[in-house]
């Protein structure tokens, strides 16, 4: 799509220098998720594998468990001011029997019939809600391959480099082998174009396998990774109180501060190897 | 509240080393927003400052313009199931004549009425929406009080020193004197905590004020910011490409990869002195 990337002009200052020159800037545009020609997201995204994140969303949000659970996706036909598709806009159609995702899908794993939302209500909704819990997966992993996970992250990463404005997320095998990667302004984009990309390819639960993320871990993450049955979530920085209540109880081993062969184990330690 | 951190046991490794201990972290709970009853949103957050959160959400998403528009702020009532309230329910009175918002608030900023949903169309929705448009704002800020801002964010941040995972923000005059400090989880609440501060105080549209975020720049930083009318922004790391353009369409300045006397500017550079 080559929106990837923009060149916009600045003024860069260095000490007492200073200089007007193009720049390369991530590419920041609204995405409209709808199903059955019915608006339920926008969210802010680096445009590309458009389809992948919203297999993604899809199923981390609990509307879908599989990609046969979506008969087809496709981009709306409208156009902007200028006459061309803004390809900002995905329909997609859900297979027959499917039942329809409730308005305001972000509500989904709070109650809010009574004051009482809390985080052990998202918790238990979420525990409730996967298909593919990740307890039961015996996989285990050296430490020594998590700690070479960061470089290989950061290696992989090609959008980055040249604009320092991008999240990643990429899912390695047990050996270390990287299976894919994807870069998004929004973390939580990364995230859902990788389990959307495991979605499209059949490999869901993603059993066996580790995410790995440049930022830090929160609950939605966690969240995300449990909805896919992800065994193993690595962060490079810190996680939340409520990123690792959900880790401990979904059975989903948490890594966090990855850096090297430092680093610290919130949940399921038993599945890291020293 | 005393929970804005919290500890859970971990395995720290180091190296070959590794031992067992417990750890500080982020406290991250949902904070549902309701509007004379009916919910509005839910988003993930450091509880603390809530009113300021709920202030500044209502102030940046459109719905009111200062705290005059709002009645009262109180938490609901409701407990969970250990019978203690969770304070994570906060209901908003709008004053007399203030209309409600439209449910799903999120999608104020889009044209979703077509397929042609683009960056464009944000653009001129936040144009549009402002009562507080910064362009007009004469304020003017030597480079080297920018250069300073930096250090002086990190020494005002507390919790972030004991767990690694808080982003910031702080609001600055042009002389660099710190105004309020807010950190949260999420980039995004610790903004609305600060321009909630401000709504509070009475001190909206904030003229001749520096809004300086430890992260990324993104649209939505941009945005919270034009609707505040801050003029200028200043952001640790990269911007986005949206978040550039609609800088320059609200005439806020723009300050990127702000590091020391080394930073880039992205728009309406003439309000920084070198």
């Amino acid at each position: 799509m080559g929106r990837i990337t923009a060149r916009r002009p600045i003024v860069r200052v260095r000490g007492p220098h200073t200089s007007s020159r193009p720049d390369t800037l991530v590419v920041e545009e609204p995405l409209e998720i709808r199903v059955s020609g019915t608006p339920l997201a926008v969210t802010m995204r680096t445009p590309g594998h458009d389809v992948e994140l919203a297999y993604g969303f899809l199923l981390t949000e609990g509307v879908v468990t599989d990609s046969a659970d979506v008969a087809s996706a496709r981009y709306c036909d409208g156009v902007d001011e200028d006459g061309l598709n803004t390809y900002n806009v995905l329909d997609i159609t859900l297979a027959e029997g499917v039942p329809p995702p409730p308005q305001g899908v972000e509500r989904n794993f709070y109650t809010t019939s009574s004051c009482g939302v809390c985080g052990k209500a998202s918790l238990e909704a979420v525990r409730l809600k996967t298909d593919h819990p990740p307890a039961a997966d015996t996989t285990t992993v050296h430490v020594d391959v998590l700690a070479a996970l960061p470089d290989r992250l950061r290696q992989a990463q090609t959008v980055f480099d040249s604009t320092g404005g991008l999240h990643a997320a990429a899912l390695f095998d047990r050996n270390g082998r990287l299976l894919v990667l994807r870069e998004d302004v929004g973390r939580h984009n990364a995230v859902d174009k990788v389990v959307g990309w495991a979605a499209c390819s059949g490999r869901i639960p993603l059993l066996g396998t580790i995410l790995m993320v440049s930022g830090r871990a929160s609950f939605e993450l966690v969240q995300k990774a449990a909805m896919a049955g992800i065994p193993i979530l690595a962060a490079v920085s810190a996680p939340s109180s409520l990123a690792v209540d959900l880790a401990v109880e979904s059975g989903l081993t948490l890594v966090g501060f990855l850096r090297g062969p430092n680093m610290n184990l919130y949940a399921r330690t038993d599945r890291v190897e020293t």
